[in-house]
């Protein structure tokens, strides 16, 4: 909206062509304007149920549980990843109801643990080793209102311990692969099922895996098609994408 | 099951001691449901619309040629990618109504250009050196019977030039985005919409891109939410990936 | 500018408490408002004095020509880098006043030779073969108002010959080095003088060089203080920062 | 040797006070001491108002206390980086007004505090977690005569925190971007400023930041104007770089 | 084969219209050889003589305790490698009868130690150093029912020590060969010997080893034939492969 | 100096036709050829049946003929790898009988084609443009006597496509896997066979496969054990290393 | 098997004392004793002056111990690098007249300290950090007959301290200079000296020095002549070369 | 201003000639040349004999004419390296007695061919491919006084070829080693000679060798004392480095 037309819409306001409401509306629709990026916030936080995540490696226990208790005053749900007893304990402290995942090393809040849930998205793994990855995607899936279904210990080294579950992987809305080593699995589950793929590198492995390299190049490189990357151990950014998919699926507003 | 199991099985259906339902049930349960993967294929080749993509590099005039004839004799639709204007002489020759795409550098076949075509995926490129990504991406989605919508010219450090398309960008059931250089163009839409963003870094720059591994690095630590990653170049990739998202989003079955 | 206080003006005007121009003002004034990152983009070309830098590099010779025509019909002035002969000659065609700096592999046009030029900026650098880069910069600092010194062949290796120009170096407001191999010069230089200094690696050298990237290493490690690094080859992007600087200092609205 | 003492060397010979082998002797003996190089030390340490700095890290507590010691006898300022409070503690027992920042990890001396400082420094940072690289930044321009504006918390995945400081980004002579992740903010900052920026990529991030190599060649191949970086969180370097140039453009010299 | 060609096939069956063994044979034709892959591990666990190996890292005492009860419930051999002390003591509270590898850092169990072994294989280490992934292969080999020859502390740089073992070298089945720094043994065995070179890159080195980089690489691109690579430190991995080779030169089939 | 030689010296000395000191002068003069190391060539060309292999890239024609004439002359088969047509042109021009395997680029000549050979081994490539360097690996395999089965185009994306051949894999002496982009076909043959898998990354792929490193990286961490690499696009390394395994498997001495 | 022994076989030969054949068989059961590799070793111990260098990192205190109380029983002199303080204390426990350096991390004995020694080397080290890395070449040096100079805390960006030792560099026979951050002295000394220069990086840095990789860049670029690089924070690699040069330089035989 | 002329300076002076003030500023124009710096430069041209080496990669013909006219106007000798047949052509023009060595890629000039040489260096190479470097560093030695002695195609996967030659490898006074692939030479070398090695890494090699960046890193790593590295194909880097060892072995003074 250029000047001109900006000139045009206070005249009618002005002259009483168009009435203040419209004429507010009428500005609310401009691309960025008045409250352009700053509604854009409320938007996204109304839409993924819950307002920011801690990400809690390199913060203090103090600084984790200050934020915890400030976002636990306006939402009933909160994630922490990354981490540790003691950011627990201290965030504990301050929101009472506050849970911890050991395997997934994250804290959460869900005060509504009994609100519908979304079904379609499956999450599988390679190996036990990768379970951590697995548990954190799926809790995130859990707090933005899904209920995954894990597959876990399934590596292409054994492909008849992931036959039984075709079936479910075909069926399902988006597909999260977690794997550390040589990462095949998702090129394999990529071939076995037309539902989008979310791929995540893990850091397991030792020597030439060079902390998730290798697992991180050979999904990129996938020869099966409707595969996507995120960072190494990122089952959080997994779970996160994977829950926008599923929720447009299924025609459910976020959260 | 193994052979002896299997030979009782079908001992007792001879004999008339089972049914021939039930002795099918029990065939199905067998660990990989006998013909599980076999079908598979088939599956996936109704879906997607066309059998099979040709990558053209590295592959003489002849072979593709003799892929592309192959292919248009059962499918309405075929995708070369990284086609050169031989390549695409070559098999134009045998495909008479083969179209070439310059800028994209791919060959194609559309018998069916009227079919309808679902809306929903917006492709976002930050250069004009990226074009030729965005098109092989927009091909791809066209193609497989989409109709996206492309934003070009919109790099991060001119802000404003991104402004009129936060709406279109809100609105969209996936994003594409498609960048080079610093790759910053991801979190920056990444942050504006609530829709999936699948990102493509580009091997455009110099120096110290090092073949796009800059962009591709930037996009994988994106500190947006919702956004994974395909190979650097990878449009195709990109493309089958929102089409598979915006399918099921709009509960149309593939192709 | 909130909701409110956005109703509230709108409700002024249409009380006729306020007229027309004042509330667009008032909007104009916002933080981002309705034409927000727009203007800055006006305040940008403005400022630099061409509106737009040409990146030659895959681009066609019509694409640039194309580029290079359009800018020219609003601009005094104009760059384009990493051009091949074809690329001038195709613009040239239709700007016939555009000129060709061979060894710096720009093409360019400046319709205000004679205007005021900004003493300040000394651009050093190593090698001859580190020439094209140091041209691409100082060519940078010549369209956009500033007066540089070239300081050439003063590689590390032979200290005595960067001992003319120690005045030099320690008079300057900013000083660009450019320097391959194993890029020394910068911290030689950022120890002589303190004035701010921008280091450019180059990709001359062969084996471990790596393209460039010991160059690169070397100065983002440079034990000197007040070195800062672009990215390789990239003299464009120096001569832009040493510009913002040296127009700061000297006082002089960039352009 | 200075100029009056060469003179006075002079002056003895032409008087015949000193023969002529005499004088060679006393000017060879001079190693460079009498021109160029020797007293650029001198300069450089009146200028920047401290003589050294000492970085701290893989130093042992005593080593730090004796510099500390040292320094605090010549200069009313000085700076230890990435020191840790043992450093802390064993300095202190030696030079009982030194000071300790905790979050940026240095240990300081400023026994002039309210000695008039300069405006035009702005020191941005993208996430929380880069704070200590922000307020090392910040902390080195305050003991270098600087007074820096400091804005957290404004990551690009949510633009709209930054749009209320964009004027203050505007008017800025000099802005440190301070960033992990993928980096981007150095672009986005670039785009909205005509002020040179001094990026610092930090290492804040996991998996394929390696290190805070992701945002390291974001930064450098950012497609915004006037932009420099220093290594990987070198917030010391960006501040030193960022003081030399406002110190310039307010035409004060340093210290 | 679909749904309706099996029950077809069943039909014929039921109503005598084709015999068992016919169906049989017809059922075994299908694609995937109806149990094909769920077989495979039955056969793998058969052969390998140890179900599977406890890879110890990144696992917690007890869930290492746990997994080694429940292989030594149903095998007679088990191996857990990269353990601790702490994971042999506590799942040697639970099999009493397991062992300790120190040097190796294999907790391992071996119930049958009389049973007869093959002979074939040698492993060769060029430092001290490389000992514990010597002595992992080597206890690999051994629980899988081989003798090897061990060869230590033959680096490259004095070929003397080497050669007293050229003849065993030159009968041995298969060669092991364990190397840090810069890999050379792999090649100088190669040369020596026509049996096929396992080669193990160990992280032995320092500085730009770069934890076993500089050893990988340099046995990847050996001069001599007949040399392959595993991963770095992966004397499991060695071991494993060198059994495969030896037990079918043998003619003994594993385990 | 051989056996003969040398008992014609000691004989010599006995029968005091030769005193002691000039015997041990002649001993002494004896570099290192009586013995040891010099008689390993020998054996090393009798076992391989031909004496050396000509890497034909980066040599002149002139010195590709050069070398095939003199093997020609004492051997009734050679290979040349990386050879062009003209490397191919100017050799026949000298050896009238050589051949050209334009897919392997590969020159070879091959005088006994009717000789016995082993079977054993399996050559398995991922997709159609692996074909190159699995010919090379299948036509080292037959110049060294072998008679390898070929499977192509079973990429693990289609896992059925797989299938039919895993009785093949299983009944194997040795496979190797020739897999480029993602490299998990490795994973996944190793899986279904327990004969010793031989991998070789191919550089087929674009943007993160950076020549092949990401299958490398991907072979190297494999899951399956059983698993050694060879060199990128090393089909000649991998075939020499199965034939090695092959003929002592089949007792069958080499050649 | 010495030249002694040899004459005795041949003098028993020559007496008929022992047959021909006999004579034969003895000679081919040396297996690389008798002449040349085998008195190789024995020649580096008598020249180097210490048998055997203990790498302590990675070995057990014990380990360390039994060593080095073997070499102290055959040497009056022993090196043992990367040595922490328990090694030294289980070492000196067995051999009392053991000694540590605790900057270089070095144990050592010298029983001839009043040896004559040469003059001829110089060591230059940029930082205070670089200290442990110049001390283990100087020790190194020390033990090996030299009296080396040591040179401090010139880096290049304070020229002027490096100034009154450009004689020193000058009349020097080689010249060790060892760096960290971007190692750029060893391109500056390489300019200001004839001498043949041996270059040690440092992982002294931080961020984008990746542990010492930005220096061994650097030093392999040099522009200087005449320079040579060993591995990072390599002294004694770098002490032994100047060793071997400088002692053939003064013609005095190792030790 | 050399010493005569400082004395006449002074003795001016000193009688009176010119006065104090005179003086002064004559002694003041001396930038760096009157002491130091200055003289350096020339006694390197002296000292090597030829005054600059002209990296030709990257300058057009037109260049390296110019610079070599320029060089062949007042030096005996000159040297070209990276030098194609177009740039010898066009240098040979200008300089008729120009020659050029083919496979060292070199032009060169040598007017005084019959001058005494040194004896003393061994320039080693693995392979044939190997020849051009190994070419560039002899022929840098022969233009600088010295007689090389060159041994050829002694891989290490053939140590018997190496054999003969072990006796000139331990009488030399300094070795090069060239070699690509695993670089394994070098170690072996440095094991049997207690000369000082400079090991020359090559490109040569392919798949994982990424240019020679294999051989680099197994020549850093070497377990041979000493031997130092040189770039990556430096012939001429590792020539001119030996001629300052051999030539200070022999006592003689440079060129």
């Amino acid at each position: 909206m250029d000047a001109r037309a900006l000139r045009a819409l206070l005249n009618e306001i002005a002259k009483g062509e168009r009435d203040v409401e419209s004429g507010l509306a009428a500005l609310r629709a401009l691309p960025f304007e008045d409250i352009g990026f700053a509604t854009i916030d409320h938007h996204r936080s109304l839409r993924w149920g819950f307002p920011e995540v801690i990400f809690c490696a390199g913060k203090t226990e103090e600084q984790v549980a200050g934020i915890a208790e400030r976002l636990a005053a306006h939402s009933p749900r909160l994630l922490g990843t990354r981490a540790g007893e003691a950011h627990y304990a201290a965030a504990q402290a301050r929101v009472p109801d506050l849970q911890y995942h050991r395997l997934a090393r994250c804290l959460y809040l869900d005060r509504e643990p009994d609100r519908p849930r979304q079904d379609g998205v499956v999450v599988v793994a390679a190996g036990t080793s990768d379970a951590p990855v697995l548990e954190e995607a799926a809790l995130t899936l859990e707090l933005m209102g899904h209920r995954p279904i894990r597959i876990q210990d399934v590596g292409v080294a054994g492909l008849h311990r992931l036959a039984p579950h075709v079936g479910t992987l075909q069926t399902a809305n988006v597909v999260i692969v977690v794997a550390g080593m040589e990462g095949a699995l998702a090129s394999v589950v990529g071939g076995l099922t037309s539902a989008p793929v979310i791929a995540v590198p893990t850091s397991v492995g030792y020597g030439a895996s060079f902390g998730g390299l290798a697992a991180l190049l050979a999904m990129l490189n996938s020869c099966a098609t409707g595969v996507a990357v995120v960072n190494i151990d990122n089952g959080y950014g997994a779970g996160h994408m994977a829950a926008a998919i599923n929720s447009r699926i299924n025609g459910v507003s976020e959260a």
